[in-house]
């Protein structure tokens, strides 16, 4: 099965990378940026059947850092 | 309106941090994790009414680095 980790920032918690690319988009000419947030999505490919349970677990355990990250998983 | 751009190594390009997470994971005891690849989201606010070529543009000249990467547009 294909499974979608996106992590990303918890509102709040400052984007320094997201901030330096909408100073950069800019700075090349493309107005009306307001904000831009970066994250991460991790893709992985896993046994069948493994549970939702089993892939929070290692979002909590090692994707994800849930003290300033949060995350959300998707199966396709 | 809100616009999220997914950059994704291409197939065939190694992706060591992948790997990195896919060692850690079967290291914790999560088992049946076949392959990992990694890659970035951008969440960006955009002025309403921006063309999808603009938002390509903003991708082809910064976001992604065309020649190892391919990204993906969403309006969300």
């Amino acid at each position: 099965m294909k499974v979608r980790v996106y992590v990303m920032l918890k509102t709040g918690v400052l984007d320094p990378q997201g901030e330096a690319v909408r100073h950069a988009l800019g700075a090349l000419g493309f107005d009306g940026v307001e904000s831009v947030r970066q994250g991460k999505v991790i893709e992985m490919e896993l046994a069948d059947g493994t549970p939702e349970a089993r892939i929070s677990e290692m979002c909590e355990k090692l994707l994800a850092n849930t003290v300033i990250e949060s995350y959300r998983i998707e199966t396709y």
